[in-house]
């Protein structure tokens, strides 16, 4: 035994290193082994590597680590906080008399603690909340089926225990049921855990513990006081508001689009556009991390929700408008990337080179736009930061309209022109339809390889095989 | 605090019931409120609402269990598991000498019980084994801080627990922080909660328990029978494997590109399609779930990856693999939007009937693209479905290849066409753009609006406002 859990931390220890690294899993869990089977002192061969290799990745995790506390210094605020509280909550256990008379029952405080610390206050409020009242309800419900029991059959203990079983058989599965529910999944699932987890401790004591009403205040009030410690912690030291966190990912993904659009007339139209690939722009991370904001921002709602008025927060603020404006930037942000990639074609097809007065146009026109445009975004994004009210609606935008509509109505003066540009498009989604069908058929060819399907049995398979080949037009 | 806990319930009932009604919130708090007032008998004017309305919402609630329950049968045995195994355990609480050793600690195979038990045997196993070795390590790493405190101040008690203090602060401060590193979070989040409450409850108790060695022991061995209790009623009750409900969403997927194509035809060029709205039809639901899965499909590919080997899937079933399927149908499900939508609109402009033998031209084309991409695509489902090898390269694609090039060749024939299309499709982005700016700019007022915003100091504000009005084009 001794052995063994002197040699389980290095294991852990080891297991995220190796995530690190990246490195496939065959090869790590090979050296361990071996390490295991020459280990005669504390630690094995791990340590006889070359210390230039340790000293490496060392270094490495060093800096990734330093990496993310830089990113967001609350990270490790938030990492004292916790570790403050739960040495509030120790030092509370050691000194205090009240604590003394709860014996075991103190250690929920701990736990208490340790679940409902979140990054932000409305995370540690929700779950703060959820568990008190959960304890609260279940407990009284605990009792009130013990209760019950005994009235039924008062006289044997064996029958108030099997009554009792039944009892939590059946409030288990039913809370468990409610948590498929997708409203209260949604809010109250943290609680109903707790509800299931108060009311089977309760219940299932009740027949060994003689005093069941102060197990269950024992637990109310040790709960109660890990929660307030939570709380206070949260709010009080360094708080980090989801509400905050919400308005400043809104302000910043207008940022994120100006951004793209203020880049976009050098990047994609300029002299080394036509040598590099798109892909590696820096400017385009920019609305891609826009495109994929979409579940940071749903939780940031549904925790700004749970949180008091604070700072530039009201009452009520209308936490749910910022789940219109993100889903119009992203529409906004796939717009910019349908027509980056659309550019970054015509290019590298030498479009350019072969219509430079048409190009020029089309360079002059999203020049206009992306300019007029960009601006009208940062004014919103500074609106949004400030808190103060949009102009009514502003001049740069009526000059990106106008822009873009005289590129288009001077392109489409041909009517006949005009309607095959539009079945040349489904044309073209077609054919994208097709390539992306054969992709997939790929895809599964491949899956079907590293899964090892077994073979098709010979009559559905198709005789005559036609080697299809994708035409990129052009 | 006695009326407290009875009213308590009704209160946490009433949540839930709001939820599904979604009455304003403020409407319901009234009613509950002036209901405290008039609060004579149990329950208060709840109860004294019309019967026809609480019956009606009853049988809402009814049918709404009853629809979720339905959807997925399995709901019901998963809950009727967790019941199980709380039972499970409490009679083994009830019976077992083993467990009157143990006194309090035992209440923690009930908590493990309700903390593991989940609904896939990956997540179970995930969290069960997360959560066994997370204690073991935490268990050992605690007494060694104990041993060590005591060595250093052998005779001061105070001193001991000053020292233990400081250990759990920086223990809990690192670990916490090791969650936020994404190797960490994505594998071993729950671990290493678990992690920092059991050191915690191991360093804490060691100033009051004399014997902490068997207290860390009774924890071990309480959360492994729990542990052992949860894995062996989710994997020989009725299972429910995280990756079968992966192969069986990745098989669904493509079905549902199958059906949109199969649709196509009718619902997009039949008689009927100009008269009702595309956002309205069936069909369209099934590419939308389609785009929508990206989540779910990453969850499961997580849980899969610790499930052991079962019925059809053999060990290293190459579970990544499904990741890069999903996105191909996903990259599929979005052109066959922008598709169906360039169509609609077209409709909707009466294009057809002003070039009816274009238009038929365009029919026949997306008839035969869908006809030959839809079989291509079941029979890739059915591949995925029996896990047998899809055939090499089947008819359908190439035929589907000729369909979609032939119409396109057919329209591009003119270069001096084909170039103004593309210029075509950039101006129509830019519109798309500017449209799209101008949108975020209205939701940004109605933000300001709903949040109150400050209004603009005077020097900032536009002097000249010019009313932006959208064109739509044609």
């Amino acid at each position: 035994m001794q052995s063994f859990s002197s040699c389980c931390p290095l294991l852990v220890v080891l297991m995220p290193v190796s995530a690190f690294m990246e490195a496939p899993p065959l090869a790590s869990s090979s050296s361990t082994a071996s390490g295991a089977d020459e280990e005669d002192n504390n630690g094995g061969s791990c340590w006889r590597r070359p210390p230039e290799r340790l000293r490496l990745r060392a270094v490495r995790i060093a800096r990734k680590v330093g990496q993310i506390a830089r990113d967001d210094p609350r990270r490790v605020a938030h990492s004292l906080k916790v570790g403050l509280a739960l040495t509030l909550v120790s030092v509370l256990y050691y000194v205090t008399p009240l604590f003394n008379g709860f014996g075991g029952s103190a250690m929920w405080a701990v736990l208490t603690v340790v679940i409902v610390m979140e990054f932000t206050v409305g995370a540690t409020l929700s779950k703060g909340l959820n568990r008190a009242l959960a304890t609260l309800v279940a407990s009284s419900l605990a009792i009130g089926a013990h209760e019950l029991a005994s009235l039924i059959v008062p006289t044997s203990e064996r029958a108030e225990f099997i009554l009792l079983v039944v009892f939590v058989f059946f409030v288990a599965s039913a809370a468990t049921f409610s948590r498929f529910i997708p409203e209260i999944k949604a809010r109250f699932d943290y609680g109903v855990s707790i509800f299931i987890l108060t009311f089977s401790l309760v219940a299932v004591s009740s027949y060994r513990v003689e005093e069941l009403m102060p197990l269950a205040l024992q637990r109310i009030t040790t709960i109660f006081v890990g929660v307030a410690i939570c709380l206070g912690t949260t709010i009080f030291v360094c708080p980090v508001w989801a509400g905050e966190d919400l308005h400043e990912l809104t302000a910043g993904n207008l940022d994120k689009l100006a951004d793209f659009l203020e880049g976009m007339e050098t990047e994609c139209f300029g002299e080394d556009a036509r040598s590099r690939n798109l892909e590696g722009q820096d400017f385009l991370h920019a609305y891609k991390s826009v495109l994929s904001s979409k579940d940071k921002e749903d939780t940031l709602i549904t925790l700004a929700k749970w949180e008091p008025i604070h700072g530039k927060f009201r009452f009520r603020h209308p936490w749910s408008e910022y789940k219109n404006l993100g889903t119009l930037c992203r529409l906004c942000a796939s717009t910019m990337e349908a027509l980056a990639s659309y550019v970054d074609i015509l290019t590298k097809y030498k479009y350019p080179e072969a219509n430079p007065e048409i190009w020029l146009k089309v360079r002059t026109t999203c020049g206009q736009v992306s300019l007029h445009g960009a601006r009208t975004l940062r004014e919103l994004s500074s609106a949004v930061r400030s808190m103060t009210t949009p102009p009514p609606t502003n001049n740069d935008l009526s000059s990106a309209m106008k822009a873009a509509n005289g590129c288009r109505s001077e392109l489409l003066e041909d009517a006949a022109l005009f309607q095959m540009m539009h079945l040349a498009v489904i044309a073209s989604h077609l054919s994208d339809l097709v390539i992306q069908i054969n992709k997939i058929t790929e895809s599964v060819d491949n899956l079907a390889r590293l899964a090892r399907f077994r073979d098709r049995p010979e009559k559905t398979r198709n005789d005559v095989v036609v080697n299809v080949k994708i035409v990129d037009d052009k």
